[in-house]
Formats: C-alpha cells, sequence, structure tokens
C-alpha cells in the first residue's frame, strides 16, 4: 500500500518531490528540533492520483488523512472540532518548486458553531474567536467554494456602515455572531447547501481546492513564464494553527537571514505585534523592521536570531523564514530558500563560500544565469518605474532598458542622432537596410518579429535594448505614427522600452548604468575553472568581438559576413555583382568587395589575437541586397545606368515565396563560386597578412552554410581549398585552416555521418534547425508561438530554449554519426540557443565542445556551462 | 592477385557488374556455344583502379591484358601487328547498365603500316585494307586522341573533291594512301607525336579512353537522366575482328528477337550487306528488312533465326543481338535484352507467360513502371512529331500531349473554353485561383515551379498534361506575351506541349488517344495478386475519386478540402470567415460553409463506396484565400462594405515572409477550432446521412495536417471528436471513425512515439517532409534542383523520388516509433512520391500499408508495388 500522507517527524529535507517545498522543510525543521506546530503532509503523489481517479480523493487516500489527524490530535491533545479544546489546523498548497500562482492559505480550518465557543473558552477571548470564525467562512468560501470575495465584503462592509464603524476592530462579538450568520446564509445560497460543519468535511474540500489549484489559471500561467512543468504536482500541508494576534505578547513575521537586496549578512525581515497570517503582507498596518523585535520579545528574538542562523547553516543558503510568536512562544512556520537579485546572490555565495559555509562548485550554482542580465545591462530607476504603468507588453528581446524620441526609418534616427538626440528606432519589423538605424538608436520597438527575429538578433548582437512583437501597437511608417491603444505617438514623442521585461513605457524615465562588482570577476573565474564547453561569440565586427572578448569569450563561434555588406561603398558593389549578366562582370565587383573583406577580418583576427574564429560565408538570399520598391528600383537604374525594365525584371527573378528556403547559403556558392573564392581569398590572405606583420598565427574556420548535402560540402569546399592554396603558393606562407559546415537543415544532421567525410567542424545553427524541423518560420510565428504557449502546447519558447525532444534529437544523432566517421571533429552551437543556460546544460551533456553566443550573454554562457557540469555530477 | 582481365570462355551472363553487360552476354554466348569472335574483357574493378590510380592504368592490369592477347592470338593463328597475317581487334565500353553516352566502339585497331600490307594480302584486297586503315586511324584519332572529327572530313572531301569523286568507294588503294598519309600528318600536329605505331600502344590507349568515357558529359548526363549509380564503372571488350564488308558473301545487321514497337513475335531488325558496324546505323545505305536476310544467305539466315530463338529462350526475354556475316559465316557480336515500348513490354510479357517461358512474377517486372503513363495518356502522332523541332524544354511535370490556342489568364481560358476552342493555359505559375482555368484547358505551361509545383501537382491530380518551368520562356502576363528565344507569341496562338518529356513545339500536333489493350489489363491483375501494399489515390473531388476507382485505386489517401472553397459561392464565405473580427462571425461564415462541405464529402463517399476516405482539414495559409493587389482588395472593400484601409491591414497582417513555415495547417485549427469543428461536422454528418440512406458504412479518416507536437494534435483531436460525439448523439447514429496526422514536418517524424499517442494513422506527407529536411521551397528551388542534378549533387530530383538517405531515414524512424506505441497503427504515403516506383519500393520495405497517389499513377503504383514485392525477395 502507497503512503499518501507523512506526518513532519517522517520527513526530511530531501523529499521535495513528494512532499513539496514547504512539507520538505516544515519535516526537517522538526527532526532538527525546531519549534514547529505539528502536521502532516498530502503528498504529491495523492495529487497525481486525484487526478488520475477524475478529481476525486479517493479512499484510502481519505483513511490515511484521517488516521494522520488522529495523531495530531493526540499529539496536540486537542479534538478535531471539539466543543471544549478544539483542534484548529492551517491547509497550504506546496509544490515542489515554490509556486505564488497556487491556492492561498486557508486558516483556522476546524471552527464551526460549536468549536467556535470551545475556541472562545480556551483562549478567554470570545471576540477574536468569533472573528477567527468570520474570516475562515470568508476563506474558505472564497478559496474553496469559489465564492467572489467581494460578496462576503458587501456583507462585513454593510454591517460596519450599519453601527457607524470605522475599523474592523470596533466589532462586537455580537456584531461579528451576525456576520457569520450572514456569511453562512450567503454560502447556502451560493453553493445550495450548508456551509460545512463537520471538520472532517471541510478539511477534504480544503485538501480538494489545494490539488484542483495546481491547474488554476494563475498556476499553469506562472508555470508557463517559469519553466516549471506541469507533471509535478502539489502537495498540501496540514498543520495545527498557532496565533499570533492573541495579544501583545504574541506576533508575526517573516524575514531573511541575508538582505535579499544587496545581500549584506545581517536579518532582514519583518514583523508586526499582535497578528495573524496574512496581516504582515496585506499592508493593513505598517509592519516594523525586525531589529525592533529584540525591544519587543528579547528573548524571543535571540531566539528567533539562533535558529535563523541554525538554519542557513543547515541549508548552506540564506533563508527566508515565518514565524508566529504566541504568548512569547516562537513557531517556525516555513523556511525555504530566499529569492534575490542578481546583486545580492553574488555577494551571499562569494561570501558563504569565504566563510566555508559551501565550496566554489555550490556557490556558483547560487546564481540564476538569467538574472546575469540584470548586471550586465542598464535598467531602469526602480523608484520612477513603481510609478508607470506600461503601455503595452512586446517581446523581452534584448535586456536592458533605452529611453528615446521615436523615430520610424534608419535614416531620420541617424540623422536624430548625429543632431544629438536619444533616439528609440520604431518599424514595423527590422531588415538588414536598418542596421544604421539600429547601431544609432538606443533601443529597438517592433510590432512584428519574434525573439530571434531580425531586430532581437541584430539587437542583442549589439547588447542593445530591444522590445520585439509587440503585437498590440500599430507602426504607420509612412505617416510616422505609433498607435497604442487609443493612443499616438508621433515622431520625436518619448518612449521608455524595458527589453528586460517587455514593457513599454510612456514618456522617460532615467536609466542606471551596471556595476560590476569585484565579487561578480570571482564567481566568473570559478566558474571558468569549472566548466568544460569552450564559450564563445558570435560577433560580426571587431568592436563586438572585443567587448565579448572583455566578457570572456575565447573564440568567436559565428562571424556573419553578410552584415559587412551593407555599408554604402560596398551595397553597390554588391549590388553590381548580383545584377551581373555574367561571371566576368560578377568577377569585376567582387574584386572591388575583396580589399574590405580583408581589412574586415584583419581587424578581428587582431582583436582576437590567436583565438579561433569562425567565419560564415555568405548566406541570405541575394534578394536582401536589391531594393524593392518601384522608386527604390528607379534609382538604382539610374544610378547603375541600367533599364528600368531590366533591373525590375531581375529584381522579381530574385523574389522567392518562401525566401527561407530557397536561393542561399552555400547554394549560392554552387551557382557562383566565385562569391566563395572572393571570401575565401580575403579571410586566408588577412591571416597571411596578419602573420607576416605581426608573427601571430590565426587558424580561420570556414564554415560553409546551409549544407544538406555531402556533394554540395564537397563542391563548395572544393573551391574554398583551391583558393586557399592560391594564397598560400601566392604569398610563400601556409597557415592551418579549417573547412567546416553549419548544420542547420535536418538533413545534414541525419547524415551527418556522410557530412563529416568533408567537413572538419559541425556548428549546429540551430535558429534554423528548429524553424525547419518544427517547419516554423521565426518571422512569422511569434503570434503562434505566444497562442502555443498559453495553450501549454509549448513548455518553452523553442527559439529561445532548444527543443530538446526534437530538434536536440538530431543535434545529439548529428554529434554521434560526425564522431563516428571523424572522432576529432569540433563540434560547437552557433544558433540564438548558444546562451540559454537549459540549452548549454543540453550541449554539455551531448558533449559538444563548445557554444557560441552573443556578447552579452558571454558571462551567462560560462555561468550556465560550470553549473551544467555540476549538475550533471 | 586480383584478376583484371577475363577471356569470353572465363565468364558468364551472371557477372554483369564485374564484365559490363555487353561483356557479360559474349561470354554467355561463348558458353552456350555460339559463334562468337573471341576476345576477352578487362573488367570494371581495373574501372576502378584506373581512376584509384590517378587516371593510369597500372603494370599489374598492363600485365594481365598482354597475357590474354598472347592467348587470343594463339587461338586466332594470328598475331598482332604482324605484317602478314595480322591480329585486328574491335575495342568497345560496356558498364553493367547499357549507357549510350559512352565511348564508341574502334574496329580494326591494330593495324598499322605494315599489318595494313598484311591485311591487304590475307584478304587479297588492297582497297579493302586501306580503307579499314583510313577508318581507324579517323576513329581512333576521334574517340581516343579527341581530334576533331571535322578536321578528317575535311581532308578526306578535301580528295574527294580535287579527285571529283561522288561516292567513297571510289577512292583507289593510292588515293586511300593518300589520305592515310595525310590523317598521320594531322594526328601528329595535333598530339605533337606521332600516330601509335605499336598495335598495344594502340590497345592500352583505346583501354584508358574507355575508362576516360566513363566520365565525359555525356555518359554523366546519361546516368543523370536515367538513375545511373556513378560508383558502377565501365569494363572494356577487346575481340577479334570479323568483316562484314568482305564482299556479296558477308554483311552485317541488328535484330529483335520481336518487334520493340508492338511486342509482335516475329524476328524484327536490319542488315546490310557487303557493310561494317556502323555502316547499318550511319544510314549512308538504306538497310534492309531482316527477312530480305533469307534470299541473301538462306542458311545464315536459318542459323541466325535458330541461335535468335536460343538466345531468347536461353534469357527468358526479347533479345537485342547484332551479327556480322564473313564470307557466308555468321558471328554474334552482341545481344542483351532489347528496349521496347509500353505496349511492346506488356504484350511479351503476357506473351512469354502463356507460353511458360517465364512466370507472372517475371512477367511483371517486365514493364517499366515508368512507361505505363504511356499507356494511360494522349500522346503526340508520332509522324508529325519528326518534323519538329521543340521551341524549348520545360520540365515533364505531367504526362501527356495536348495541343491549343495559348491564353495568359484562367478567366481567358475559361471564356475561350465556353467559346468552343482548345486551350493551353500559359502562367509565369499557377495558384489555386487558376483551377477553373486549369480545369478547362487541354494544358499547361509554366514559367516557374518544380515538378511539384502548384502546376505540376493539381494537372497530375486532374491527369492534364503540364509542362512546367520552362525557364526560357518569358510569360507578360499583363501584355498577354509568351516569348521564347526570339518568337513572340500573343493570345490565340497554337502550341503543343508534350507533358511527358517537357518539348515545347510551335504551331498544331495531332494527338492520338490512349489505348489500354486486353493485355495491360492481364498484367495489372497480376500485379495486384503479388503485391501487399494497399494502393490509393489522392482525390479532391468525384471525377477524379471516379476515375482512380477505375484505374484500381483502393480507398482515397489524401482528400484535400481546400480545393473545394474556392467556386465563387465558397470562396465568399471563406473570406467573410478570415475577415471576421471575432468567433461569432466567423462561425456565421462557417456555418454558408457547411452545408457545400457535407455535399462534397456525399458526393465522394459514393464513389468511393466502403473504401476508406481520409479526408486533411483545411491546410493552406488563410492568405491564400484573399486577394493581394489593391484594385482587388479595393473591389472586396466594396463587395462586403468593408472600409478599404481596414481590409488592406488585415491583409498586411496575413501575409508572411515563408509562408510555407507560417500560419496553416493545424495551427489553424488550434487558433480557430471553429474551423476544425465546421469540417469535422460535415465529414461525419455526411457519413452518416450516406448511412441512413444507403446502409453504406463509411470509415472517415479525418487527418489533421502539419503536427509538430503532440499536445498539437491532441488540442486539435479533442475538437474533432467532441464534434464528432455531437453529431452522433444528434443523428442517434454511431459510426467508426478515425483520428490521425499527416507526418510532414520533420520534429512530427522524430517525435513518432509520441504523437501516435494520439494518432491512429499516420500518413506520410513527403512533399513539406522533404521540403523541411532539405530546406529546399519546391517553388523557389527548380532551378537550384537542376543545377544540383548537372552537377552530380542530386542522384535523383527528391521531389519526384523520395531520398531515402535522408528523408527516408525520418519515414523509417516514424515508422518504427508509432509502432512502438501503437502497434497497429496505420501509415501510408501521400505525397507525390507515393507514385514514384523507386519510393515505392521503399514504402514497401519499411513496412507502409498504403501508397496514395493522383488517380493516373494508380497503375504505376499498383505495378511498381507488385514489383517491389519480386524485387525484395
Amino acid at each position: 500500500m502507497e503512503k499518501y500522507v507523512y506526518s513532519f517527524n517522517e520527513g526530511s529535507k530531501d523529499m521535495k518531490n513528494l512532499l513539496g517545498g514547504k512539507g520538505a522543510n516544515l519535516a526537517e525543521m522538526t527532526k532538527i528540533g525546531l519549534p514547529v506546530p505539528f502536521g502532516f503532509t498530502v503528498t504529491t503523489d495523492a495529487c497525481f492520483k486525484y487526478y488520475e481517479d477524475g478529481c476525486m480523493v479517493n479512499d484510502e487516500i481519505k483513511a490515511q488523512i484521517f488516521e494522520k489527524l488522529k495523531e495530531l490530535e493526540s499529539v496536540m491533545g486537542k479534538t478535531f472540532g471539539d466543543v471544549s479544546n478544539p483542534l484548529l489546523v492551517s491547509v497550504r498548497s506546496g509544490a515542489p518548486i515554490s509556486m505564488p500562482g497556487m491556492m492561498d492559505t486557508i486558516l483556522n480550518l476546524g471552527l464551526n458553531d460549536d468549536s467556535v465557543m470551545g475556541l472562545a473558552e480556551q483562549t478567554g477571548n470570545e471576540r477574536f474567536a468569533y472573528d477567527s470564525y468570520r474570516r475562515f467562512i470568508q476563506m474558505f468560501g472564497d478559496v474553496v467554494l469559489e465564492i467572489p470575495k467581494a460578496k462576503f465584503d458587501k456583507i462585513f462592509d454593510g454591517k460596519k456602515e450599519e453601527e457607524g464603524y470605522q475599523y474592523d476592530t470596533e466589532l462586537t462579538p455580537a456584531d461579528l455572531q451576525y456576520v457569520i450568520a450572514a456569511y453562512k446564509d450567503l454560502v447556502e445560497a451560493e453553493i445550495e447547501r450548508e456551509f460545512p460543519q463537520d471538520p472532517m468535511d471541510q478539511l477534504m474540500e480544503a485538501v480538494q481546492a489545494v490539488f484542483r489549484s495546481w491547474n488554476n489559471e494563475r498556476a499553469i500561467l506562472y508555470r508557463q513564464l517559469n519553466g516549471i512543468s506541469s507533471s509535478l504536482g502539489t502537495a498540501v500541508n496540514v498543520q495545527s494553527m498557532v496565533f499570533g494576534n492573541m495579544g501583545e505578547t504574541s506576533g508575526t513575521g517573516v524575514a531573511f537571514t541575508r538582505s535579499p537586496v544587496n545581500g549584506e549578512n545581517r536579518i532582514f525581515g519583518e514583523f508586526l505585534v499582535n497578528a495573524q497570517g496574512e496581516d504582515v503582507v496585506a499592508g493593513i498596518r505598517t509592519p516594523q523592521p525586525i531589529a525592533e523585535m529584540e525591544k519587543a520579545f528579547p528573548e524571543v528574538y535571540q531566539e528567533f536570531n539562533r535558529i535563523a542562523h541554525l538554519l542557513e547553516s543547515h541549508y548552506a543558503d540564506m533563508q527566508d523564514m515565518e514565524f508566529t510568536v504566541e504568548n512569547n512562544r516562537l513557531f517556525m512556520l516555513q523556511t525555504r530558500n530566499g529569492k534575490r537579485t542578481a546583486e545580492a546572490a553574488v555577494k551571499i555565495a562569494v561570501d558563504m563560500e569565504r566563510d566555508g559555509l559551501i565550496d566554489r562548485e555550490t556557490a556558483i550554482t547560487r546564481l540564476e544565469p538569467a538574472q546575469i542580465d540584470q548586471l550586465l545591462h542598464p535598467t531602469f530607476d526602480k523608484k520612477q518605474l513603481e510609478s508607470q504603468k506600461p503601455l503595452t507588453k512586446g517581446l523581452p528581446a534584448s535586456p536592458g532598458a533605452a529611453c528615446g524620441r521615436i523615430f520610424f526609418s534608419a535614416e531620420d534616427a541617424v540623422e536624430a542622432v548625429d543632431d544629438g538626440m536619444r533616439v528609440i528606432l520604431v518599424r514595423q519589423e527590422t531588415s538588414p537596410e536598418d542596421l544604421a538605424g539600429m547601431v544609432s538608436a538606443e533601443g529597438i520597438l517592433t510590432a512584428r518579429g519574434g525573439m530571434t527575429s531580425h531586430a532581437a538578433v541584430v539587437a542583442r548582437g549589439m547588447g542593445k535594448c530591444c522590445v520585439s512583437g509587440a503585437s498590440e501597437i500599430k507602426v504607420d511608417e509612412e505617416k510616422k505614427l505609433l498607435t497604442i491603444g487609443d493612443e499616438v505617438f508621433e515622431e520625436g514623442d518619448f518612449l521608455s522600452l524595458d527589453g528586460t521585461t517587455g514593457n513599454v513605457y510612456d514618456g522617460e524615465i532615467d536609466t542606471v548604468a551596471p556595476e560590476l562588482k569585484g565579487d561578480f570577476g570571482t564567481i566568473m573565474k570559478w566558474a571558468d575553472d569549472i566548466r568544460t564547453l569552450a564559450i564563445r561569440t558570435n560577433a560580426d565586427n571587431p568592436r563586438d568581438a572585443q567587448q565579448a572578448v572583455e566578457f570572456g569569450a575565447e573564440g568567436i563561434g559565428l562571424c556573419r559576413t553578410e552584415h559587412m555588406f551593407f555599408a554604402e561603398e560596398r551595397i553597390s558593389a554588391i549590388r553590381r555583382m548580383i545584377l551581373a549578366d555574367n561571371v566576368k562582370e560578377r568577377r569585376r565587383a567582387l574584386a572591388k568587395l575583396l580589399p574590405y573583406q580583408k581589412q574586415d577580418f584583419m581587424d578581428i583576427y587582431s582583436v582576437m589575437g590567436e583565438r579561433p574564429v569562425t567565419i560564415r560565408l555568405l548566406d541570405p538570399p541575394l534578394h536582401e541586397f536589391i531594393p524593392h520598391t518601384q522608386t527604390e528600383i528607379r534609382a538604382l537604374a539610374e544610378q547603375y545606368n541600367l533599364s528600368y525594365d531590366k533591373l525590375s525584371r531581375k529584381v522579381r527573378e530574385l523574389q522567392e515565396f518562401n525566401p527561407m528556403l530557397g536561393h542561399r547559403g552555400c547554394r549560392l556558392a554552387v551557382t557562383y563560386p566565385e562569391i566563395a573564392e572572393m571570401q575565401t581569398e580575403a579571410i586566408i590572405t588577412a591571416a597571411v597578412d596578419i602573420y607576416l606583420e605581426t608573427g601571430q598565427k590565426i587558424v580561420p574556420e570556414i564554415m560553409i552554410p546551409l549544407v544538406g548535402l555531402e556533394a554540395e560540402l564537397a563542391a563548395v569546399k572544393k573551391v574554398v581549398v583551391e583558393t586557399a592554396e592560391t594564397v598560400f603558393e601566392a604569398s610563400g606562407v601556409r597557415l592551418d585552416y579549417k573547412v567546416g559546415t553549419m548544420i542547420e537543415i535536418p538533413r545534414a544532421a541525419l547524415t551527418a555521418d556522410e557530412i563529416a567525410k568533408e567537413a572538419e567542424f559541425f556548428s549546429f545553427g540551430t535558429n534554423d534547425l528548429t524553424q525547419m524541423t518544427f517547419g516554423f518560420s521565426r518571422d512569422d510565428t511569434g503570434r503562434i508561438i505566444k497562442e502555443y504557449r498559453d495553450k501549454d502546447i509549448f513548455e518553452d519558447d523553442p527559439f529561445q530554449t532548444l527543443d530538446q525532444k526534437g530538434v536536440g534529437k538530431l543535434v545529439e544523432m548529428a554529434a554521434e554519426l560526425g564522431r563516428k566517421t571523424r572522432p576529432n571533429i569540433k563540434l560547437g552551437i552557433c544558433g540564438e540557443h548558444g546562451g540559454d543556460p537549459k540549452t548549454i546544460d543540453f550541449c554539455y551533456r551531448v558533449g559538444l565542445d563548445y557554444v557560441s553566443c552573443s556578447p552579452f550573454r558571454v558571462p551567462v554562457a560560462r555561468l550556465a556551462a560550470a553549473q551544467a557540469v555540476v549538475n550533471n555530477r
């Protein structure tokens, strides 16, 4: 027979999955002899059983609850529902992972028309007893019976008004009896039966309500937002009541063992004399700082201090505790690891390691990788933010805070910045042509596009704040108007963007510059000592590369060459190349690009020293470099002295129904080998020249994108190798270089054993791999993904966190097949996922050699890579 | 030591891979005692070795050739290069599979300045000897030394002109000696060395030339066109010469044991008296029908007849033979299974089975499935075709012949047909809106789109001739002009299309209606008895369904519902549905569609009887139903009484960058469950009504498209099941139905074990699965695929023949995973590949239950499914 109910003295902190976090910690505190009101926990298994049995608590579980209740009565010397000495309990939910969305606490359960009198007698406080009963009916009615709280309030406030009272405390026992009767009538009218008088019925209904609340909307949303699996289930804690509201010798409070704000090592918290449970949080009375407790209850305070330190040592982590003082006796109601800011997390971890409380491996797990962003980007002034309501919310595409005047085109944005303004670039969606505007702007706001849209990817690459896919806004780029709800913003109006939350605010909010504390550097150093994955960065220019190196990047995992082509003097050459009618013309145009490309690579090599640099050959479809509107085409035709008809025919020919699946990647190099030739020449010549100048030996890794077939890779590799040979022969210098491919097409992963015959390295391009494996265009499915997350079809956005079941299966397969053919093949990931902690854990498990991410994610990746080692021990 | 050279008496017909087809058959004929001039074969292994060794014949192989040559000399009693009695040989290529693109035959090898005199003496015919030498130098110069043939012709024709001769035969021995000297000078000038005089050098150069020719352009192209692996290699046959040109008692000929045109059981062929090798084919003299040979050489004819019958019995197949008569002695130079028309193939197979020569399993393998098309579609009159040169060539998208006046829009086409014209619809590319025009037209010609473009798929579905992706044509739909090269065609001009070859002809060519002979039915019946795969069809309307049933379809594997929405009264409702602002409006529009949909399904069910019908829920992105040009939007706005701005905003919102990977398939049903509800209601109500009317029990299979996640399928399935339940409860009738999914997204295949928890059947949608697995949009990559085939990157077009290594791996994986979860899951394929023989073989091997293809492919699939059983024994 399975055990579904555990007394607090039967469990321990290691039983979180079964008892929930709260239950496990109550058991643990009981075990180490702390003053915990006795009780028991109904397990998460009972919760599964409840759902399995069609939302019913079966007889076996009921019997076990009943048995534990008897035990509780015997321990407490009180009887459930007794008229003279009633046992009262609190019922609280407690999932394995803390979940604010779940059911509220029910206090004073066990009260009924009879036992309320027993409570009055026992405490000698009639008013307290009836008030407790009144509160219980209201809580139970609201939380368990789902009767709108407002209906209870109406009765209560009605009575106060009728009697002319200002404060709740003015109600007399008789008034409260009146309210209780009215509450009970309300309940009967709403649920068509009496308010349950049998405490056992009350208990069972409350237990079921907790189970039910596991799947309420708030809980589901919270799980979605925090990536918590819906298969965990919740436990239920039933605990004998203690009362902090029994007069001036009683009270209740919450406290942290250290400051959750900055990590300072002193007890931090608040308490209230003569108060119960929620009063501290509810804000009816202002609670006192915890230090004041020393004055109110000096002995209790000392005891609390002792327990707090004991708990922190015991858990070896900062604790967040709830306690109650009943007639000068301290009771611990809860302890758990406290939530904290990034700043606090860093300080606490380093302090604790120094004090020998935890080792370095533990220390590095105490910082949420996602939190690191807080330490790297400017943020809004918290005070100012409190008084602001967001106008709308988009996707938190690139963290940080930005504030400026809105402009609707890249040119306008650049001009405004030249005029000394701070600018927010607002676009329907950005394209590579907006790059200059994005570079100039403080932040970017787009109406369309997901977390991996052009705007998002580029902004993250630049460490620039971006809110993308703000689907509620309307952008009229022509009229230069932005509409949010009823409000219309014109060019030049101020907006503030929070790229960390996706919030968009009206007007100006001040930003605060990032502060990198010394402790942060210490933790990063520890992480580097522990991790085995190398961390590279995605960088297309020396500035980003420099930033990434400062953040600890050990190489470039992805240098996209196409971004280099948009500068004015280059775009002209690339357009001539595209419009060329024959190889000769094409080569002539490419020859103009060569010196620029070569200089680009020399600049990047200079920054990177002898760190590896992976350079991807031209990837996007050529039409991305060509204008599409009639006016633009006409202008271009004039500029190039071409007929408008001819040019527009060419533009039409280049158009594609699904450019993502069209003529791009290595397909370009198959059709126009001269492009790959020019790029290889630039890559190798730059390496040779750097070597001749400085003696520094760069090992360029030439990456051929979008490969699906071995023969395709072989064809392009041949061009690369021949070109490199020519350079070596001409220069008399011979350097090492590698030729490899991105694995971003499902077929490449499926046939990786063949691809590896040609490829010296694989870099998983998980953006495109995810798009093709799911059949989701990231530019088109922002809304669908949101809907899927709302409907619980997706646990995570697959463009943020690698889908391990599907896309991950391909990655694992490819890694295995690749190594089968070429045991020493170098494996990395360069999709946006490379900076995602869950994905990094996966990459560690499948044995990749490195992850590559945008510069501002490098510290995140360093930490996550170290945590992967520790968490997979 | 490996054996690289085999004498004819050392091999047999089963050694084709080693000896090539020609060599194996020469050995076989030798083995069974037929008169074959003795010789030997250098193996395909020697060919691999040649390439392995960097295009060199190594010493070991050379030694083996020399040894066999000695043996040949001794058997023939002649010596290579001898002045009095020289051994002469022919050198011919011979790959394991017959390959016309390979090197031409070289005759008379062994002649040089000395041995030519020996030949003159030996034959007593000086003119013959010098003419043989002259021919040898020319053949060797052209084929081995790669000297342009025209240069030899210039010398020869110059001499004739100089002497005033009309015929070649007028040249005297002295003239020929002059020509020989001039030829040798030419060779020396071209290759900067003497024409090789050493017969052994001649032989080795010829052998290498054969090996080299394996990778010449013609051979590569031929292999591509015929799907022959480039890894087979070629053998070389060296055979002692016999001469058909030694006077009136000599001759040469080619013959088939039965008619390759219609299969008639009598010897069919031609011969020429006093002629050598190519003379029969070259068309200088008109050869005589083989029957005439009886008069010229009665005894030889009888002997030939005997050998022909013997060979046919021996090979149990119709033979294509070459022979030479030298001084009344018959020599067999080659035999092989003869190529034949579909009509002949059918008759020969059935006749041979009746005569007990082959069994039924063998008989069904004697018909190329691809040939069946010839029997099902109208074709051009062959006589008329001979005098026509194609204007251009597109893709053979849908077989058949069509002739008509060209029109450039669906409306114009429909109107012209209404006016009694035959019409060819010419479009840049078709879209669903062109459907009416496609139905009306005789044939369709498009400039863009591949073998699985909209035009191609729809045309094949209708069994209508289509040439797609004719990339050399220019279509100006606005001006109604078609330009091919320099020629401009206007609306109303006649064109003729051959959908079997992709050829486009000027003007009118008569078509011939298909004749389904009784023997064809017999073969199909045999195929049905043998095959295990069921054959279904892709049909969206009763007409196609009817056609398919007549062709033997056993169910519908794919009924696409979207094609049903384009009729005028429906498109209006679907547009209102799309433009609806809320669920209520959407439901109102859908309610209008319901009766149409229901009637559609009732009509299809009526045709299909109790055969299974798989119906796919709405799949394409909604913008396909909405116009996109300003004018159209303005008209629609007026029609629907909407503001132009609102409508065009909606249209813009619906636009997608990559519609293939956008909001379509089951994603529509997740967002708008009411669409799935309406369709399910129509599907189930139609089945119920048919049952109530006729008692016929349809088991509809409801197919949810584009599923990538189990949760996605579960969400839509829930809607389907609930709707079906409602119908059953309302009607009081309960019928069986199935809910399943298309596996067309790589992720679905990778996680098929999970998907199978919800899916009762999988239907592999290999069109989309191929697109996503390769990252190739079929609408955009026609040109790339052509280029890839030209460059040998693709062996087959992956949209025609399933890519077994990549896409097939996913199919196999999904089948396995699906069966693991649900052992009795039904598995089928409904992509265009379902009608491709190679793919059908694959489907048989991975254990699918059925294939589904367009109606006109059903007979092909029946045959291919039977062949799969036989070929995998």
